[in-house]
Order: structure tokens, then C-alpha cells, then sequence
């Protein structure tokens, strides 16, 4: 009985990832290569996949095997495969099948809405009139994470979306430790005397090269050509279409230099990951990422602490310079360096360096929280930005348009996934702590080029284990010990205490 | 109750064409964009969707909706949008459901395997390894063709799923009367004293400049790109990705004008069709092609009516000097005119010209004939091809590579399609003559680079109708009389006689 249920269980949720890679073309398709004519039509593809995704997840046969499934005796190997695979789909159907399907399709259709009033409301500077569809999308939200039901926070239920077995007590911990150090460091660094050449960038890096070489580069650290593309948009994701399809994208500007390199070792951090996943396991829990911190660490990883690093550019930099001859040929080392590790408190998250991006998250984790909690309206949403980029940041937006207005997030319902992108740098910084501690020290492998030891260190830690284990369950088996937030503060302080000549 | 049927009916189709579309994308681009490794998994996620579709296609329900709408009284108005979705979906359904689900599967695994086969039996020259796989292609369609049933040749089951409506007795003898013509025809052309100046054509034409100009041409006869993309491939194709959403490739080379130029007009034919089929009846026969026949007729009047005629040229020759300067400066436009019309016996099909294409077309359509219908074993075709080659062209392959084995058509087991190409032909002949009477001298448009009178006309005629007319009927109601070959043959003795200087 069991044998067979687990096999109708694994060969649904296998047919269902069929239909997940196929969405996640026609998604990628529209954002790279859609005739622009074609979107109403494409939005009907999409929601139909979508609605057929849903009911296959919820469907009451999932149920019954689950049930069959679960009186086994699996808890004696919970980080293998089945139990995995059982775990974990005992959890989302759970999930799913608690949302009543008006309220799966209302909260779509406001997100789908809500998206093109926030281009307006930005394009505008017009935070009054996208305030009654973010209040509408909150009240749904609430409701969803209501129908969900939680043990602390409302909050909590829906950052369990993105971070499952994350709560945001523990994150509220996590975090107002990162802020306490965070914040008088970055004022640390804006007092330095040492000025950054930042000019060095903004010379000709003309487009085709710039391609080229983000491709040579993105080769050298990992990402496989053969099972996947960098294609061009105006704002960079990475996709799936199947397990050996990976698609990432970027944006180029002549004239200003890491905006596309930095981007696609981000873009090519995320697929390593999904490349490194086992495909034999692709559609089951055991064969897909562990969290959204869990795959943002693996981005910056290789953007920041490979791809911001003295000794990566040890390496790079001299082939740098000879493709962009003309404009690197009389630079020094230690000021592209610098350069391309300026830190200053700026506006736009997206554009925020490896220090101060921090304070970015936390300003909108503790703002949403608020709204989901219901401990704050929708209308005192601007002035309680302003406020906290103030307090954390020392600067204060001049307008909604690169305030509160900036990102999509809220206008799609995506209630609790900003913290994950702290979440990735705090495990960032855990996981390459343990690597160049059992490597013997990565400077000494990236000076050389090789970048073949850290990825399949990571590799074998965390990209082959998928859902085996949650997020902190890696942290603690890889480290030792729980997530804090002590080891990105230390990897701050050691790199940009020097560069600025700080104490 | 009829109502509801109605509504449910087309519901359910418009519901199975959001799959079919989808597929449609898979396709597009497995061919175009999918990186090299990804090719098994995407085979999954095609059969899975396609297997999805017949599932709904056969739908008993679908079966069910059909016989409550039959009993309706539609025969009033059968060309009507109403009649002719239940008209066409029962004809769909019917065939569908007489195909045992084991036969549609094996030979679509028979197909797949046989196209891998065929590849590399072509490369190896090899038509003995390439046999077996072969007759059981041929005893496959023949029990296919067998469980759908025919009235005439059992060869008229397979054909119909191409060419609705049409059977062997009606083609053969178009076909022998057009032989007829075009065998002395094409031996009086060869003897002219005359000599094409081809080397016009092998001069250097760079790739960009060969797609922009492209490009110019394929939206000046009215292929919308806001509706569509161009993109490179080896075999060039037009696929479809929704009602807004047509998609053409090509291949450049930068020594061959031709080939990408009239490429371009022949896919963008195809494209015009589809882009000026109803949007609004998409997934219902009203809103879908006619015939495989007519969807040639389309592509071929833009490649060749339109594309290879001297008024075009008038109009297009000082563009295509103004950008190919360094190759057309000092050319005469009839010289060049002449060379795009160079007419001579060849062996490959897809290189053949305007006139011999058709002899092509007939070898491969009395061989597949004599196969389906049990008439000639397997292991005597390649002699009879090139038996067949020396009687209509007056010449004969060196090898299979060149012969018997160049088309995948017969490898992915589409017996009946070939016949639909010179179809395209014939038909596009009989069109072109009505809409040259009706607009008053078609020249005098192609002249003043005026393409939407005729693109006009065939939206109103042709495209518009979808499915409400099958292909014959088309011919009957657009020229007042059935299709023959003498309108095709009419146009090729007075375009050629005059530029080869023979009687």
C-alpha cells in the first residue's frame, strides 16, 4: 500500500513540475521575448497554468497519500529523500488547502492590478492614488494568513511562504542585532577620509564587450551554458524552465561598469544553485531549493564575497583590462578595488552597497510587519519610511517615487519575502566562513581563478541537499551552530575597516 | 439546453487552445532559445501537454455536447461561425476518437525515434539502417489510416488531416495534368539560349544589413511585429504562440542572397495569414487555418507571385541597391530580376525554383501513394525515386543523401503532407489571377510598393474565413469554379517564355 502511494505521490508532484517548468517559460518568454501585442493573450496562458497548478496541489487524491504516507515510520532518516519528500508535501498541501479558491483568485487578480497602478502610482509620484488597492491587498493578505493560521505573529504565516520554519521573533532578534552594529559602522565609513575613485566606472565599457566578458566570467565561477542563457531585460531575474534550463538575465550601461558585471555573477549565483540541485529529483522536495534566504545567499555569495573580493579581482582584473583596454589600461589594482567597493547610504535598494543594503530590508521588515499586524495604516506608510531612513540611514527621500514607491513587492502581495534578502547575507557570510575554514583559505584559490573548490563545497553542502534540510537545519549542521548575525558583521568590519583606513 | 452545450463546447476548446499555444511556445522555442542540454526534459514537457490535449480532444463529454448541437437545425447557415464549429469539431472529435490511444502513442515514439534515425541515416548516407524504422512507420500510418476509415484510397485517411475534404483520385489528376505541362515546359527553358546571371547572387551581402532589410520588406507586404518576432534558424519556420503571437525564423548566408530574402517572404506569408485570422474566434475552427493547402498558398504568393515578380522589383531593387551598395551598385534590374527567377532541374526540393518545384512535389506524392497504399515494399523506393527523378527532371541523385533520404517529412511519419505544398501552389495561382482582376492589375500596386490591396483581399477572401469554407470551397466561391492547374500553368509559361526567349 505504502510503496504504491509513495509512487502515485512522486509521479504527481512530477507531472505537476511539468507544468511549473512550462509556466516558468511562458514567464520567462514574456519578460525576454514576447512580441509586445501578445500580453493579454500570454496573462490567459499564464492564469490557466496557474488555476490547473492550484487544483493539482490541492487535489484531495494528494491528501489521501500523504495520509497513507505519514503513519509510516519515517522519523528515523527525516533528512532522507521520502521522509523529505513527505514532509514537505505534507506542508504545502496543508497550505494550499487551506485557502479558499476566492481568495487564491482574488488575491491574483489584486496582485495582477495592483502591480499596474504601482507603475502608474511611480511613474506619478503618487502614493494617494495606489492607497486603496495596497490597503485592499493587506486586507487580503491578512486574511490569507489568517485562513493559514500561525502560532506567533500573523506576520509569520506568510514569511512561512518564503522561509519555511522561519518566525519573525527569531528574525526580529536576528535583525535588531544587525541594525545595532550596522548603523554606527556605515557612519563609521562616511567619516573616512579616503575618497573612492568611483570615475573608473563610469568610463566606455561598450556593450558587447561588457557581454562577453560577464559571459567568460559567469563560465569561469560555474554557470553552465549548455543548461541555461543570459538574455537581456530591464530588470535582471533568474528562471526555470527545467532542470537543466536556467535562464538569468541583466541590463547593460555603457558607461557605467558593475551594474551588468555584478548583476550577472548575482543572477549566475542563483542558477549554480539551481544547476547544482539533483535533476534526478526535480519536481520532488529533495530536488528543489531549500528557502529564498537559502538561494539568495548562494547569489550574493558570488557577487559580494567571491565577486567584491581583493583577491577575485587579483585574478580578474588584469583580463579585464585587456578587454577594456582603453578604459582600464592606466588603473591600478587597489583603486578599481575600491572602487567597485564603494559604501555610502543611498535611496534605491537595488542600487545599495554590501554594507548599508541591510538597513534597506530592515526598514521594510519592520514596516510590513506593522501593516500585517495591524499595528499601523496604510496612510502613515510614507511618513514612517521617511522616518526610518532617517533614523538608520541619515538621509531622508525627497520624494515617494524613491521612497516608499520603489519596489514592486507589496503592489504583487509579496508580504514577508523582503527579509530574506538579509537572510541570504547572513548565511552568505555563515557559509563562506565554514568554506574558507575547510578550504584553507579561498583568497589563495580565487587569486588563482579557481573557483571549482568553493562551488563544490557548496555543491555538496547545500545545493544537493534541496529540502532535506530547512534553512537553519543547514546553518547549524554546515556551522555548528545557529544563524547570527555575528559573521557578516565580522566580514564587514575586516574588509572595509582597511579600504576606508578606519579604526 | 443547446445554448449551454454551445457555450460549454466552445469554452472547452478555447481552454484546450491556451495548451495547444503553450505548446506552440515549447516548440518555438526548443528550436530557437533552449539551451542544448534542456532537449530531454523539454520532449516531457511537450508529450505530457500534448498527451493533456488529446485527452480533451476526445473528451466523451466534448462527444456528448457534439450530438445535442448536431440535432440543431445549423444546415440554414452552414457557413456561419456557429455551424462551422460544430461542423469542424466533430469532424475532429470523430477522427481523434477512432485512434486507440496505444496506436497514437507508439507512433509518436516511432516518429520521434524515426527523425533521430533519419538524421543520421542522411549523414551516413545509409538508407538500409534507416529501412526498418521506416516500414514500421509505413505499417503504423496504414493502421492508422485503417481505424479512421476512407471511402476511396485508404492513402485519402492520412491526407485528410492535412487538406480536410480532398482525396487521391481529385489530386491525381490534378496533378497528372500538370505534369504534363511542366515536364516539356521545363526542357523548353532548359533549351534557351539565354543565361541567368547568377553570380549577382553570390556577391557579399552582410548578414545584418540581409535582416534589417528583412525586416523592412516583411512589414512593407504587412507582417506586424508587434504580433510577431524574426529570429535564426537552421530550418526555417512559422509557429504560433497565440492569437497575437507568430513567430518566423530564417537562415542567412552571406554569399546567397536568395535564401534568407525569399525565406522572409514565404514565412511571413504563413505569418500574414495567421495574424489576419478573426482574434476573437482563436481556438475555434472560425478563427483557424483552413487547410495545410491554403496556408501554402499564402506563403507562396508572397515568396513567389509577389516576391519573385518584376513589378516588385521595380519597387524594392532601389532599396535593396541603396543598402547592398557595395554588391547591386552597377547591376541592371533586369539582370537581377533574371537571376532570382533562375529556372533548372535540381535535386534538393528546398532549393528548387517556382516551376520545377512542383515535379519534386509529385515524385514524393505517387511514391508515398504506392507506400501507404500497399502497392511498392519499402526496400524498392530509392530506386524508384531515382527512377521517377530521371522521368520527370532529366536527372538522376548520385546518392540517397541527395534522393530518398533529404526530407525528415516521411522519417516523422507525415504521410499525406507533401501533396499540400504544390496544393499551395495551384491554389495561390487561382487567387492571385481573381485578385489581379479584382484590384484592376496587381503590378501597377507592386509598382508604388503598394502591398495592402492584395493583403486586403486575402484577409477579406481568405483569411478572415478561417474554417468556415474548406480549401475547395474557397476556390469555388473566390473564382467561381473548381481548382485546376490551369491557372498556375497559365502564369509560369507567361512569366518565363518572355525572360527565357522561347516560343
Amino acid at each position: 500500500m505504502g510503496d504504491k502511494s509513495w509512487e502515485d505521490l512522486c509521479q504527481h508532484a512530477r507531472e505537476t513540475a511539468l507544468l511549473e517548468s512550462t509556466a516558468g517559460l511562458l514567464e520567462w518568454d514574456e519578460r525576454t521575448k514576447m512580441p509586445h501585442g501578445a500580453g493579454a493573450y500570454r496573462a490567459e496562458q499564464v492564469s490557466y497554468l496557474a488555476g490547473m497548478i492550484h487544483r493539482r496541489r490541492t487535489d484531495p487524491q494528494v491528501g489521501q497519500w500523504l495520509e497513507e504516507l505519514n503513519a509510516e515510520p519515517l522519523e528515523a532518516d527525516r533528512h532522507g529523500d521520502m521522509a523529505t519528500t513527505v514532509r514537505e508535501l505534507h506542508r504545502q498541501y496543508h497550505r494550499h488547502a487551506k485557502l479558499p479558491n476566492r481568495l487564491v483568485e482574488e488575491l491574483a487578480r489584486a496582485a495582477v492590478l495592483g502591480q499596474q497602478e504601482w507603475v502608474e502610482a511611480r511613474r506619478n509620484n503618487d502614493f494617494a492614488s495606489f492607497r486603496p488597492r495596497l490597503q485592499r491587498l493587506v486586507e487580503l493578505s491578512r486574511e490569507k494568513a489568517d485562513a493559514i493560521g500561525y502560532k506567533g505573529a500573523r506576520y509569520d504565516a506568510l514569511l512561512e511562504e518564503y522561509e519555511p520554519g522561519e518566525n519573525s521573533a527569531n528574525l526580529s532578534r536576528l535583525f535588531a542585532g544587525l541594525r545595532a552594529e550596522l548603523v554606527p559602522f556605515v557612519s563609521e565609513l562616511a567619516a573616512s577620509t579616503r575618497k573612492v575613485p568611483r570615475e573608473i566606472l563610469n568610463r566606455r565599457y561598450p556593450v558587447a564587450l561588457q557581454e562577453s566578458f560577464g559571459k567568460q566570467i559567469a563560465e569561469a565561477i560555474g554557470f553552465d551554458f549548455q543548461r541555461g542563457r543570459l538574455d537581456v531585460t530591464d530588470h535582471p531575474f533568474c528562471a526555470g524552465a527545467g532542470p537543466s534550463d536556467c535562464r538569468i538575465t541583466t541590463r547593460y550601461n555603457e558607461n557605467f561598469f558593475p551594474m551588468a558585471f555584478f548583476g550577472i555573477l548575482h543572477e549566475a549565483g542563483h542558477a549554480i544553485y539551481e544547476q547544482g540541485l539533483r535533476t534526478e529529483m526535480y519536481g520532488l522536495p529533495p530536488g528543489a531549493a531549500a528557502s529564498l534566504g537559502i538561494h539568495e545567499s548562494q547569489s550574493r555569495m558570488w557577487e559580494n564575497f567571491v565577486g567584491r573580493s581583493r583577491s577575485f579581482w587579483e585574478y580578474t582584473f588584469p583580463l579585464a583590462q585587456a578587454v577594456f583596454a582603453e578604459s582600464l589600461r592606466d588603473v591600478a589594482l587597489d583603486d578599481f578595488y575600491f572602487a567597485v567597493n564603494d559604501v555610502r547610504p543611498s535611496l534605491i535598494r537595488v542600487e545599495a552597497d554590501e554594507a548599508t543594503y541591510n538597513l534597506h530590508i530592515i526598514v521594510r521588515y519592520e514596516l510590513e510587519q506593522a501593516l500585517i499586524n495591524d499595528e499601523m495604516p496604510v496612510a502613515e506608510l510614507p511618513a514612517a519610511w521617511n522616518a526610518k531612513y532617517r533614523e538608520y540611514l541619515g538621509i531622508s527621500p525627497p520624494d515617494d517615487r524613491s521612497g516608499v514607491l520603489q519596489d514592486v513587492h507589496w503592489s504583487a502581495a509579496l508580504f514577508g519575502y523582503f527579509p530574506t534578502y538579509t537572510l541570504g547575507n547572513l548565511y552568505a557570510a555563515r557559509f563562506f566562513e565554514c568554506a574558507d575554514r575547510d578550504l584553507n583559505g579561498l583568497s589563495g584559490h580565487f587569486k588563482r581563478g579557481d573557483f571549482a573548490g568553493l562551488r563544490d563545497w557548496l555543491r555538496t553542502k547545500i545545493h544537493t541537499q534541496g529540502q532535506c534540510y530547512s534553512a537553519a537545519e543547514l546553518a547549524q549542521t554546515i556551522s555548528g551552530r545557529p544563524l547570527d548575525s555575528e559573521s557578516l558583521i565580522t566580514h564587514l568590519k575586516a574588509k572595509f575597516r582597511p579600504l576606508y583606513a578606519v579604526a
